[in-house]
């Protein structure tokens, strides 16, 4: 394999004081892109991949952007190529994607539910694999998996969303397990409840997740030195029942 | 949608007398033969769907079979059509397909990821969905999700079966809460160990699960009346560490 | 000990064919009261303990009735001792008390807390390592312990039976880790939900759990061979939010 | 309440600025040590109290210590009253003491596990009240909760320690769910493994954690804003199973 050939050169000639690349995949203006500005502020170097890239965010950042559909192999490869050869393997890679559909069971069209699934679980997966294979060489790395409140409640008319982020939460146990081990620390986030956005108007600053606190708290778990990683953390405001 | 009307017009023929019709999804020799087994004991009319059909199986509790692809749409249309216009309507349907791939996440290829996913959550789906569309006509029924040790841990080198598995419980947990209250009663039943048998000789009978005991464990939650379901039961041998 | 030989004689005497003694510690008439009835139909012996013993209830089901305090060590080694010398040693004991306390953390008085710690955790395991003391030289056993949402949800201004609830599941997962290779079945059932009563006029036969239904579940669970055990069930009518 | 009244002047007194004042019940050389030492390094007063005060610790970090018997309500009463005449009502509070009895079910001592219970959890219970008393007042605080794999799981011969640990753990969520929207914050940390101490010497680095990242995993989430609050953290190094 050559890529790993070349990401181990590239660890080498970057030293250990490189803060390294990261990789935001389904950047966006939410929970993603705190962490990207904080990872920026950190002075690593960061991509960001999503469907529709917004120049301007990426370039307040002075990130490059990449044009990207979640859950399409041949695609993700194609991401972490370009990436690589752009700035470096990523040491730390984050998977945000997810698309859902809201209706009753019997309302659910079955195309809907394979792209729900493909989009927030699959997706996540072919990006897991393809960080990691960069990560093994570097000696470790870091993902972050985005979770929802789907992930551990199946709720009514939730079916198709509940089924993608539970796979996900499958998918970050498993690597936990897996990767600890060899030095890549995976975390899945449960976010219980909405995240404030200008969009959003809440009746109490209390109603909505902070996004920039909700990425504190993920990096802060990042952070840890193995012998203290946990594989899950769940943040909710007090008006979500749980 | 004609097949409700008949569907409602062979409840009222039947009669409130009449045990109904039991679809067996991944029709095999251990648990799902064993529910098969115990619902032709109580009189009810079996259809067994499996990729090869075993005949003599199905001869020896009077079920008609049928031939079946887990996680292909049209083909689970088909089934149910099939099914209803032999036997009628099912008011009972298991789903038992899976697919995994033990593999490091980095070795997995992506094709065996998906079908893994696509046959164990996304064919559970397709055939509960169609269920329920045949049960809420009736006013009720009962459907049976086949969980594993997968469906609440994700282990090292079993990602693909994690997040098939995990995908079918959140399933399962969706459907619960969304069709509790239409008499549907959906129960996700976690096998945390291997089934005994023929195949295996254990050294201990300890060791593995009996299929009929799993079998009279899912029966009798599924007996219990509204007021007291169980979305999920757990059954393991001692020699499992949980 | 010769409580232990006295209940070995006494299993060898009955033969295999004598359906054995069953103490309903904390007997009333919802839960523990179905579950007498039902093991009474079963032709077991029953013992029925509670603090104000009811002689037409246990008369009915020609049960023994003892005065008991739960939580009270001299107490428990007195019930144990009598039950075997009237009826034999129990191969079938349920825990059913629980004291429970209503109001804001601060409000909360220390002893109302130490009580409901006591009555509804202390006291089962006191009553628990009786009944594994006897079923032990029986060669097994069954041990039925009541949970209720508290044991798996801490809800506010419920701390006190949050604690006790808890805990009596802590105790009920060590059993079933420790005891199920010595044949003794510990089961914890979580009742999600209100116990239809007497006193109570639902609006809908959906919102209480119908107490002869819970007793199904759980004798269900305990008449499973041991390679197929369950420690802990859930029962829930709709109504309630999971 | 003057306690309250003086709290509230204290409050106003220190002005905004202060940093405030941290109470460490169970103060030792691990997990609490270390967030001692972290939180007097932030500025705050420290107070240590442990069955036995250890003199040189709290002058490392000019902390005051008080001898204390952690599940005694009058000791509690007197410590608080105590601390907070010495450095000001606490916004900071640990609870950190717990005992256990290794044995199988039928050799535990019932005074042993009565004792181990009121360490681990009625005295959680007694803290935390006399803390939420205190913090009202301020218009909040933090409240830290030692958990373990007991927590969790109740393992075999250690009824008595996950009777606590589990109890303690319910505690903390029914805590979180009532207080969270006075602004307190509680926080459960599950430590799923061995602490590294001087006193151990592991074969690997990997194989205990480093109670200094546990400290920084603890004070990370209770440093986040409202609404993005955990009520529950774990941790854990790879060579643990869960």
């Amino acid at each position: 394999m050559p890529e790993q050939d070349e990401a181990e050169r590239n660890a080498v000639d970057r030293g250990a004081a490189d803060p390294g690349v990261a990789l935001i995949v389904g950047a966006g203006p939410g929970f993603s892109g705190s962490v990207a500005r904080k990872l920026a502020a950190r002075g690593m170097s960061i991509a960001l991949a999503s469907r529709k890239p917004k120049p301007q965010e990426a370039e307040a950042i002075a990130a490059r952007s990449y044009a990207f559909d979640a859950g399409d192999a041949a695609a993700t490869a194609r991401l972490f190529a370009e990436v690589e050869r752009d700035l470096g393997p990523p040491s730390f890679v984050m998977y945000n994607p997810s698309a859902r559909v809201r209706a009753p069971l019997v309302d659910l069209v079955a195309d809907d539910v394979e792209r729900a699934i493909r989009v927030t679980a699959f997706g996540g997966f072919l990006v897991a694999q393809e960080a990691v294979k960069r990560m093994l060489p570097l000696g470790g790395g870091r993902i972050l998996l985005t979770g929802a409140t789907a992930s551990v409640k199946g709720m009514p008319q939730s079916a198709a969303f509940a089924m993608g982020k539970f796979a996900l939460r499958g998918l970050a146990q498993s690597m936990a397990r897996e990767l600890q081990p060899q030095g890549i620390h995976t975390l899945h986030v449960v976010i219980d409840g909405a995240i404030a956005s200008p969009a959003r108007t809440p009746a109490s600053p209390d109603a909505h997740l902070d996004p920039d606190a909700i990425a504190d708290a993920a990096l802060a778990a990042l952070d840890l030195p193995r012998s203290a990683w946990s594989w899950e953390i769940e943040v909710r405001p007090w008006v979500e029942r749980f």
